[in-house]
């Protein structure tokens, strides 16, 4: 008879022997119900390069003893790592030890030393979201394929505004902040001018796109992926021309916030505008954030200081008209069938502007069922506790000079005075020779690795990945480290 | 002194007391050298919940005795599992008990009797590639953060571009298909237009994409999302108008190629064509792709019949000029210093519309490694095989009535012939009765999760998970199951 084979690579005992009551099945000189994979060997793999991940990553990589990051030159790297793909297959010791070379060679982000953009740190129950959400590899496009996704992406996005302040709307987990500002922008032209779908911008009048000096640059990528063209972002509020929408993003470097009502004030005519932060999960600092609830749209991206890891980043909406699923929807027949048997409203990928679609909310659910909302409010408090120490620390020791006094958000600011142009200030020259400074506490020296030399205890204890921009040296010191707050206004 | 504390939620001890020879530090009434994270803690929860993974996910979601999927109607799973965030944190045990619910409801979309457009199966490789992607949390944009990754996707992007038969060129994943049909889109209309990137669409004349009928949904959602619209989504290649771009899609229902060398032959007076298919890796197969390194751009998804898992999508590149940079770049000075001291051509983040980009690459690299050229291409033989070998034993049973005789790729399509209905065929009413026959054999019955009856052996194993539209019940036999080649024609 006809007895399917165990199709997916997987399914087959370890021997995968033929039966000798089952005919061999032969086509183009491959025997079909021949051993497909070996799954027991490859149950082994996974079992042992567990253990390696667990060794090398999650704990030697959490370990403030070891180091963040042994640095290579691209050179040395490319010669220390086999990359090459070859055309036969390597034995079972040797991709474990491949598995190795990759953590030793990469940076641990998870480390306490590890000071950077986008990085909190490691939580170990998002992790285990993420390894699950990979296991079971579903994409959360219908509800026949994703029951559980699809449910759970709903009721994360329902939490997320309701910490908001909104008790109804939409949104989807999308593949970064840039892409969430893509999205809103995108609907925020579909809401003014519908037939941009079908026509194109060409129908449309020029429109022009306002920002904030200090905006995320995804504003300007956005601009230019959409077509819209950067010289019509616009990056003051001065209201010329056919205002269209407006984007703001917090600045990343300073870590300030717009006075969000404000801004509502002047746009609400227009139309509304739209922002996000992790900050607004305490109720100690979501002041710094009064007047998200007038916003029409949030870029949210619990991948930063809320710890769920790369990618996770929800776009919120306001709307109940539909419009994210009006906007972006193209009706393939082959998934989005009208005559399933279920309330085909489950079957949400087509709201989205991607096809095959990542499980995002499984480690940010997991990670919030496992601290709660206070651990979470907790978490966001201690980042601020964090930065109000480490402000005050600098304020009284030599050789920091800092940005703004005071800061509103996690982002310190700072120079770091080498002894030599210590008590200089305001000398010529000085600001040039300070912006070279860098390399005086070690960038450069180290391969980058930034020893900041401003306790003897740190130097001892290793090296700091610090963030270097032309400006200054940005330095975020809390357990949530601070990070882009991907915000966004919109003024339709 | 000024002792950092582990800032990142790791890297304290499992005791986490704060020493006493350590002052305490309060803050806001939060003490910031106590404990912050209980590593030891963590590190169980990740060791206990990986083994449920192992044993829920990865071993019976491959065994084919076990069901595809426990089905339930989105109220009933709604009421089985405990989404709702709440103020508190859950238990360690219930914790686990959520992994294990999560898994026990999910599709086993490794399971040898899903079938469905994006998956192929478990590759145990690829699996251990996204854990340590996952752990290592990694962005792809800068050599700093990412130095073993940015070397590691370029030898993967190369090893493919070779495979299509470039010896140079430029490339990068991003999320998903869709989103590299968007990026073959814009730097078309950029390579045209240069100036779009400054002034927006309203400069250019109005433009006009060329498609097939059967193209991929995902051109129409990019002309939309671009700025282009629907209506200058051109079905034919009649040339009229402002000749703009013409993107292509191997029809996902029936796996039919283009005849591209044509195209091609069509195309080059304006520009050029891209495509892209994991046939490339096979020696006898690959003449369906004839004409392919005549295409400027191609975009190939590894998470499907490569089996990498979700997401794993390259977006290949023959041009050498930079272009995806140019067309992308937005010179962010906080991510790309222009003073590092290693070669910032490395710092590849800015050709990217994303600003945090997930490693992709690893999953893939690793699976290479583990199988080698010739064991990636001995899979995609066998799905051809499987095919050959399924369409024969259609032909031959009562009750199957193939669209096509015979398929190109590895998709068939064909009607299941309910015993009423057989012999009918040419009767008035014959195509209706046929459409609904989904129903006849169990569709809806057993909740969308089809029992294919065709052999008593197979009703007795276990039900399928099998595509359905409005047209066909389209039917991918084989290890590595045919879905979507995502191929792009650029026409510019």
């Amino acid at each position: 008879g006809l007895v399917p084979p165990s199709t997916s690579g997987c399914g087959r005992s370890a021997e995968g022997e033929v039966s000798s009551k089952q005919k061999v099945i032969t086509v183009d000189g491959l025997t079909l119900n021949g051993p497909l994979h070996d799954n027991k060997a490859g149950e082994l793999f996974v079992d042992e390069a567990f253990q390696i991940i667990m060794d090398e990553v999650v704990k030697k990589g959490c370990n403030i003893k070891e180091k963040v990051c042994e640095w290579k030159d691209p050179e040395m790297l490319r010669d220390l790592l086999d990359l090459e793909l070859g055309d036969s297959s390597e034995p079972h010791e040797k991709l474990l030890q491949l598995c190795r070379d990759v953590a030793r060679f990469s940076v641990k982000t998870n480390h306490p030393r590890f000071f950077n953009q986008l990085f909190a740190g490691l939580d170990h129950h998002a992790l285990v979201g993420r390894f699950l959400s990979d296991s079971l590899n579903t994409s959360q496009y219908t509800y026949e394929v994703g029951p559980v996704f699809v449910l759970m992406e709903e009721v994360v996005l329902t939490k997320l505004r309701a910490v908001i302040g909104w008790n109804s709307g939409d949104g989807i987990f999308c593949p970064g902040g840039s892409i969430s500002t893509m999205y809103a922008m995108n609907l925020a032209r579909y809401r003014a001018f519908p037939e941009v779908k079908v026509r194109g911008l060409w129908s449309l009048p020029r429109l022009a796109l306002f920002t904030s000096q200090e905006c995320h640059y995804s504003v300007k990528k956005s601009a230019c992926f959409l077509g819209i063209g950067l010289e019509n972002v616009q990056l003051s509020m001065s209201i010329t021309g056919n205002l269209f929408f407006s984007l703001h993003l917090a600045p990343q470097s300073f870590g300030a916030f717009d006075p969000l009502d404000e801004i509502a004030d002047v746009c609400q005519k227009y139309q509304a505008l739209a922002w996000g932060g992790s900050v607004l999960l305490s109720k100690k600092h979501r002041h710094l954030m009064t007047g998200i609830d007038r916003a029409d749209s949030v870029a949210w991206n619990p991948h930063k200081m809320m710890m769920a890891g790369l990618q996770c980043s929800a776009f919120l909406l306001k709307d109940t008209s539909n419009l994210l699923k009006l906007c972006h929807s193209a009706n393939a027949t082959y998934l989005f069938q009208q005559d399933k048997f279920y309330d085909i409203s489950y079957d949400t990928g087509d709201k989205s502007i991607q096809c095959g679609r990542k499980v995002d909310c499984l480690k940010l659910w997991l990670m919030w069922k496992a601290r709660g909302t206070r651990g979470m409010e907790e978490r966001v408090d201690r980042a601020f506790a964090y930065t109000r120490y480490l402000m005050d620390e600098m304020k009284k020791r030599e050789g920091f000079q800092l940005l703004l006094e005071v800061t509103q958000f996690v982002n310190i600011c700072f120079w770091y005075i080498p002894p030599s142009l210590r008590g200089q200030q305001g000398q010529e020259g000085y600001e040039e020779k300070l912006s070279k400074c860098a390399e005086g506490f070690g960038w450069g020296g180290v391969g980058g690795w930034v020893h900041m030399c401003w306790t003897a205890e740190v130097q001892e204890q290793g090296s700091f990945f610090l963030n270097q921009d032309n400006l200054t040296m940005y330095f975020s010191f809390s357990p949530c480290q601070a990070s882009q707050l991907a915000i966004s206004n919109i003024c339709g």
